[in-house]
């Protein structure tokens, strides 16, 4: 996807009206595009910082062509895009990042596969069609296995742990039976991990990339609590895990940021790495780019898409991010006045249901190791 | 001006839709909180990324009412708010800054008085009442200079170098009495400075006071066009710069962002100071803060005005902004594809004018002093 780049006052559209949505739209107004977002609930965090808005349900027809009408390029906040939806936009307007992108990534089976076909490792799965067949996949899988706990993870819809179970005994295969009745589903191996990664990149129409520093990702109840920049790994492992990301990109010939999450094992041979999942869009793991770099994953997407040049990746400070779920909110002006360098974002979400994600901080500290530009 | 902060949510009125109030827009909504912006132009940039704006006069008593119905606090992206305008948002809404600090910088004589009151030092200076008293007042201010140029300042209603009239030679006089007619104005003598300078600060409720770095201001036409900053001072000029903005904030009993513009005298007892000018708002000369801060002049302002905890404002990074004016703004792709690590702001204004700010961008670097935190 070379093509010339559109002009200031284009309108990006931007398919999730979520905390992603709405960090994308500001960044797009920052570059002085108009942003429109399309999402289903009156209240969407994205509808308060951008130019236009379309409430709609995101299977409905008219509304979707609306947006392709009213957008020079259409993007998204989330992967789990229908293909009807797709086809729709893709008949109407540009769209980044590629279709095939979110295809491979809303379906784990499919994931799996393209992981695969790259050579990239992953941690020991097997396919299971239904309910019955997850018991024969248990035995086959443990057979590999030094451990003898697997996730069970619903080919479709997952996100912040949610559609996954977990398995520790012989009974929680029959309760897994029963929570999967026909659906689709891989099972996995829970790895015994070191530490968890991310590698959040931005590529351009070009194929030009540039990665952004390796956090270090701490999960609670499968949802990202904190991520801290720099993570303590070796050289070596942050270029591999950039390289990984570097093939998975350059495989889906992909615009726009994405993400790698990534597990960091300790073996007999040394550290090892395992792709966790792919995300074809920014990323929790990379919101303290915002604070940490001359140009964030944000804008760093809306450049791409827009078919601008990428900007600077580098990390000028160390940084960590916190999420704030739920009740956690509560405290803000706390953790403001605990210390004057944290960097506070609110997404404006007026219900704070419990593991809610309703905004997160960033502590900022100066550069432990001179910048590299 | 101590009171309980506003709670996450709350709405923040903003008088003025420029680039200012959008950028105050923008730091609202990452803290949580609906902007409202009220503004005369249906283009306003500020409207594109804010939650609500009420498109209206300046002047317009039921707009002012429904702004101050709607907002739990009042500010403004600018200094010219009239009496009645103030008096009125005053009666419905609390409005920060304070009135006194608005009063005093939209009037140049007002604001020479009360400089003079708290024995900061100013370029010398008289009051014009109107055309046929310059004469003299040139003649008693040339008494004490060394230099035979001035400028002639309207008292009311100047910005970006408008509102003002050079001096050179005796036909000048001749041609800015014509210029000047009735109006009252201040005569400034022109002084031969080495540097301009601005220190861009933030006061709290409580009267805590931080300060940003110093940046050397380069104006063109009267229009600012770069900041820089480390600014090329010694410590002791930087510290006494900023003891003049604590002074006039002091005074003045601030809250929010407030700007001090400088010039720098080399004379034979060495470096001296003047104060050119106050802006009692976020100011163009603190547009850097935004890349190279913890926590931005504008995030900063929407923090005092709601009566949070402030931000840290040290600097992690060497950085230089520069305006982009009217046409500039189409070299915008070149001057991003020239150095990645420039960040690009464009305001979503039409039609680029000649001289109007269409955007500006910041060049970041890797601090040349380890940041003091």
């Amino acid at each position: 996807m070379t093509r010339e780049p559109l002009p200031p006052g284009s309108t990006i559209g931007i398919l999730g009206g979520g905390q992603l949505g709405r960090m994308l739209a500001q960044a797009a107004a920052k570059l002085g595009f108009r942003a429109c977002v399309l999402s289903p609930e009156p209240d969407s965090p994205a509808f308060a910082v951008s130019a236009a808005h379309i409430c709609a349900a995101y299977d409905d027809a008219e509304a979707l062509k609306r947006l392709a009408g009213e957008a020079d390029v259409v993007t998204f906040e989330f992967e789990n895009v229908s293909a009807q939806a797709l086809a729709l936009l893709e008949g109407a307007a540009l769209v980044a990042p590629p279709r095939v992108a979110l295809e491979v990534t809303q379906d784990r089976l499919a994931e799996k596969r393209f992981l695969d076909t790259l050579g990239l490792p992953t941690a020991p799965y097997a396919t299971v069609e239904n309910a019955s067949a997850l018991a024969g996949a248990a035995e086959a899988l443990r057979g590999s296995a030094d451990q003898d706990a697997f996730f069970l993870k619903l080919a479709r819809q997952g996100y912040d742990g949610k559609g996954q179970f977990k398995i520790k005994s012989a009974e929680d295969i029959s309760k897994a039976q029963a929570w999967l009745a026909n659906t689709n589903a891989v099972l996995e191996q829970a790895v015994a991990f070191e530490m968890e990664l991310s590698v959040v990149a931005v590529r351009g129409g070009d194929g030009a990339m540039l990665f952004y520093d390796v956090p270090q990702n701490i999960h609670r109840d499968g949802v990202l609590r904190e991520s801290i920049v720099p993570a303590p790994i070796p050289e070596s492992v942050r270029r591999e895990a950039q390289s990984y990301a570097r093939r998975i990109a350059g495989a889906l010939d992909y615009v726009g940021v994405l993400a790698v999450e990534l597990f960091l094992l300790r073996q007999e041979g040394g550290l090892r790495l395992l792709v966790n999942e792919i995300a074809p869009r920014v990323h929790n793991s990379g919101h303290w780019t915002l604070e940490a770099c001359a140009v964030s994953q944000f804008e760093n997407h809306i450049r791409a898409v827009a078919g601008w040049p990428l900007g600077a990746t580098w990390r000028h400070s160390d940084a960590r991010m916190v999420n704030l779920l739920g009740k956690d909110v509560e405290d803000a002006l706390t953790l403001l006045r605990e210390d004057p360098a944290r960097s506070l974002h609110l997404y404006g979400k007026h219900e704070a249901r419990d593991g809610r994600k309703m905004g997160h901080y960033v502590e900022l500290r100066p550069a432990a190791v001179k910048p590299r530009m």
